[in-house]
């Protein structure tokens, strides 16, 4: 038996999600029909975490066992060939049978995409969150630095999670600006030692409540120590969320 | 009777292209039934160029005349409101009966954007194209100097064409490079005071040419003396172009 891990992207518009479901195409789904289309076996493929319906990943990472005698490069190209367009493996490795993709991440990293200002860029409509107003960046900045380092981010786990511990930590939490087709868009991206469901895009809602000027950037401080989802702003829309990479 | 004159960005994928044609959605035609759903008459709206199918716009203009008394900025949220999401008119102004949106162009840019390298950026797949050789764009800049200035430019033009004179000027023409996604992306910009049909890809498709190695910089000179579509490289897709701006 031999084990693989494969790093891939994928746009999360046509999909429910990573995970199977019986209401539409998952990626997980894809992947294993793939595999067993290249290999002639149905497998399980698990990933570092599920992404959910219309998220992206530009680095996830999966594993799966396997018996094949085919080389992992051929096996990774013959997945390519056989999963959409929308679908794409870029790396391939053989790791030891002790290899957990969920328990073994040690760091991930998620990129929000925003446009702010009153047009939308119709080229990143399904990669952003489009909000007409101008966000104070600076103030939003200021807010990110509550978030930064070890705390207990139940505010920001969508209700109703049944996670252990609700600890983590935060190694950054940056926010760039920059242009891109003549609009102004405003990149957050976050590292962490792991995130709990709908984390990344609790924060972004509030972070947005910040730079709307709704809220201090002090604010998000109370919520913290609130421990309570319903301090905590919108949950962002997942289409501008991003997987950038998980660390191991 | 007014004249307005629009400013806006469209995302080329799901259209036939700029002009209403049987076959399929086009831009001007989601246009002009939101005009009619407005102010209740049907006209005729006329862009700066035809954008064919599955082409971007970031910045394309188009006219038309009109008989209401809706003051100009309603008019065109009123349009946004009507048209699909993938179109967005930003500008709006009135201008003068003598206003010609094609004839009137002073100069045009548009840009090109190719991925390189063996893996696709899955996010970007519909707004480039994607090549899985690594391109010499050094030697690509050399060849695109060949190009600027006042030239005969009919072995860039699709056969079958009809233009009266071949004769356009590149004000230039710059070939950059940035990471998108964690991709090489290669951003091909030309300027000039017009361009014949196709003319943009088909330069594209050649200076590919060059940064395969296929040819040498120089090149582009014979095929520019030589007047003669068969000499020029392939078209380039129709999804990794977008019209930028034009200038009045």
């Amino acid at each position: 038996m031999r084990f693989l891990k494969l790093t891939l992207a994928y746009d999360g518009s046509n999909y429910v999600g990573w995970q199977v479901q019986p209401n539409g195409p998952s990626i997980q789904a894809e992947i294993e029909k793939a595999i067993a289309a290249v290999c002639g076996q149905m497998v399980r493929v698990t990933a570092s975490g599920r992404t959910d319906a219309g998220v992206h990943a530009l680095g996830q990472v999966a594993s799966f066992q396997i018996d094949t005698r085919l080389e992992a490069e051929a096996v990774r190209r013959a997945i390519n060939a056989n999963t959409p367009i929308d679908i794409c493996v870029y790396e391939i490795e053989e790791v030891s049978a002790s290899f957990h993709p969920i328990a073994d991440a040690k760091r991930k990293t998620y990129r929000y995409v925003i446009q702010d200002g009153p047009f939308l860029d119709v080229i990143q409509r399904a990669y952003s969150w489009h909000i007409q107003a101008i966000l104070d960046v600076e103030s939003m900045r200021q807010g990110a630095e509550f978030l930064v380092g070890e705390h207990d981010f139940e505010s920001f786990q969508a209700t109703g999670s049944d996670r252990q511990s609700t600890i983590r930590t935060i190694y950054s939490l940056s926010i760039a600006e920059m242009e891109s087709n003549g609009r102004h868009q405003i990149i957050i991206e976050v590292e962490g030692n792991g995130f709990l469901y709908n984390m990344v895009r609790n924060i972004v809602g509030s972070l947005v409540e910040i730079g709307r000027k709704r809220r201090q950037p002090a604010w998000l401080g109370q919520v913290l120590q609130g421990c309570d989802r319903g301090l905590a702003g919108m949950t962002a829309p997942a289409r501008g969320l991003f997987l950038v990479r998980v660390d191991y």
